[in-house]
């Protein structure tokens, strides 16, 4: 099956938008096994949208369109369907019930939206369970075509929930991913621990680099539901058995979640005392959700004598400097002291762009004192820009105190 | 002037990168005013590549290509072209100098980087400043290619110091830009009061919302650079009478980067007293290079016990509750007092996802403590996500201090 995406949308060709949908797609579409060749933008113009259709018609099986499906004059993907298949569009009256039911909270529909109502004789209705655009599945003459919403959210749950279970008998059954979230090697150094695995076609797997971690995807196809949850489960104990401790949690999870919820379990409270990441440890850390039952607070010392004003003993930094280990231990221990916190983190560093008491850009050390002892840490020796900097330095200290947390590293 | 743009590689049909340089691409040919119809993602496939060429050249007067200049096998760009116009790739005597030349300090080049230094008998080299593969500027038979490498910052570079320049005699002359940066309007506000200057075809002016501020970009074309620089000129002083002062900055200027370099030009220092920002506020602001000028510190006071422990009298949560006007007042003038800086900001309110003391998610107050009084504020209403509260009260209370130091707002 061939596949090929086209994006409708003036404000792609303006550069006011990015099209991170087809990004979305081309992920979703190597996970199934299915080849995309082609992916193109092209503006609110039917003429154009028409031509590559017809050019998409000849050489794919699969052309899946976004965009285009609104209301207004300048959404023509139903207008430019019609006139390539040579059909008409009318009015459904299903579907216009329910869209008239949609507008029944919030005032008169306007007429304009009607057209959202239309299909044509070679097309069903996609439900849209989070906006007014139903999509369109169009089948003919052997070839498939999907016109989902350009919104984001809407078109990932269209996708998700409707156009992949449709498309699972083209492609050999219905598909299972799991995601499991990486941190502590690059993308690389995961690929090539993965390097037994990464030959499968059934289930395929697949590493991704994002931000604050790597992710591993799985993914399987079957005919039924429990073979491919079985085909997944294995693949997923051999991935983990190969990434190690590395693995910190699956889709949705994150460093600070994960550590919410162990500290949560464990009915523990924490708080941090940081100066290169400059608060950014804390502002991560309260980034999950339910944070304040286990995050007390933070102190961002940004200067040595707000340091010292805040525990952290004066002859520590003559002694060692302020970005020394000894330091970072002192700032864990004064913030749990001061705090009466469970956990106390204190980390200290150079962000950059100078270098400080002649340590490099990147120097970190992290130090985490906690009821069963102190563990201490070095940030990954990220040399980038100050921003990179204070995540890396942020996202490694996260990282040790789920460690700890996990038992998979000791205390002294 | 009709322009393609055309970006090859593998990874984007694999949905590992985005087509972000497509995006930039469009933004910079809007702004030359030339019109953009066709934007297309294709693999490393010669056939594939071709074929999508041969129709770039039967439709567009200007075909922008990235990606595919590399050294490796899969690198097709220069064959495609060559392909395509039916010319024979030689190698350039003085590129082949250049590429040996850059690669003298890291040890002997690889023979298959050679291709990185060929021509064809219709392109010319395009220097390349930050990498080794040149790229190819096509003319031929009224058709204008251009080749580029797929590496954003070399592309980057590349297009605004060679190829913009180059296209200037066919736009009409130089370009000139100047961005505009405001805060505390949205993107449709700014361009509601910009309407009186949106017809403007030279210069021409326009909005990009981008997640710290709403960027306003004015272009102008003349053929001389004085001429240029006064049109753009003349804009700006338009454009700033219309937004007054939501504008804070410039290209490169960002709200912390504002008022750091103005609290340091006053010899003033700033501490901050943190609740539903978690931190961010204090991340935001040392996001700034040089903020350990004038940042001594923050207090992320996440739990209400700490808040009072830190300085803010009982009585007033008591009285007023945490999330309040009088509380914000209470945390500024404590962290200020303790931190003995010339400055203290205290924000407080509900990030979510649950509301606290009946108050609703979104809800913010924000007090600043300094030399001349007192000013408070509102966060601006937003009723996000709990990352997006977050940033709208941190850039809010950013821009309440910049006010405050411009003395567009008077402290009380």
């Amino acid at each position: 099956m061939r596949a090929e995406i086209l994006s409708c949308g003036t404000e792609l060709l303006l550069g006011h938008i990015t099209d991170t949908n087809a990004t979305y797609l081309a992920q979703s579409l190597a996970a199934q096994g299915i080849d995309l060749y082609n992916v193109s933008q092209v503006g609110d113009n039917q003429g154009r949208v028409v031509d590559l259709l017809r050019q998409a018609w000849q050489r794919s099986d699969l052309i899946i369109m976004t965009g285009g499906l609104g209301p207004t004059e300048d959404d023509l993907t139903r207008e430019s369907i019609g006139e390539l298949l040579g059909e008409k569009m009318t009015l459904d009256p299903e579907l216009q019930a329910q869209l008239r039911a949609r507008f029944s909270h919030s005032g008169p529909m306007p007429e304009r939206n009607l057209k959202q109502a239309t299909l044509i004789p070679s097309a069903q209705s996609i439900p849209n369970p989070v906006g007014t655009a139903p999509g369109w599945w169009v089948e003919k003459d052997g070839h498939i075509l999907v016109a989902m919403p350009g919104v984001p959210r809407e078109m990932y749950r269209m996708w998700e929930e409707e156009v992949v279970p449709r498309l699972a008998k083209y492609t050999g059954g219905l598909i299972f991913t799991r995601l499991l979230r990486v941190y502590g090697l690059g993308e690389s150094a995961t690929e090539e621990l993965l390097t037994p695995l990464l030959r499968s076609t059934n289930p395929t797997i697949a590493t991704y680099a994002k931000i604050d971690a790597v992710d591993v995807r799985i993914t399987a196809k079957a005919e039924r539901t429990e073979d491919a949850l079985q085909l997944v489960a294995e693949m997923e104990e051999k991935a983990r058995a190969l990434l190690g401790d590395h693995v910190f949690g699956i889709e949705g999870d994150t460093l600070a979640s994960v550590i919410g919820k162990a500290l949560q379990a464990r009915q523990q409270t924490l708080g941090v005392m940081e100066s290169l990441t400059g608060g950014m440890l804390a502002s991560t850390i309260t980034d999950f959700h339910s944070s304040s039952k286990h995050f007390i607070g933070g102190i961002v010392t940004y200067s040595t004598d707000l340091k010292v004003q805040m525990g952290v003993p004066q002859e520590i930094v003559d002694r060692y400097g302020v970005i020394s280990e000894e330091t970072a231990r002192a700032m864990a221990h004064a913030v749990r002291e001061r705090l009466g916190t469970d956990f106390g983190i204190g980390v200290t560093g150079v962000a950059g762009p100078d270098k400080q008491e002649d340590k490099p850009v990147g120097t970190v050390h992290i130090a985490i004192e906690g009821p069963e002892g102190t563990v201490t840490g070095m940030g990954p020796g990220w040399r980038g820009g100050r921003a990179d900097n204070k995540r890396h330095a942020v996202l490694t200290s996260l990282n040790l105190l789920r460690r700890y947390l996990e038992g998979t590293i000791v205390p002294q």
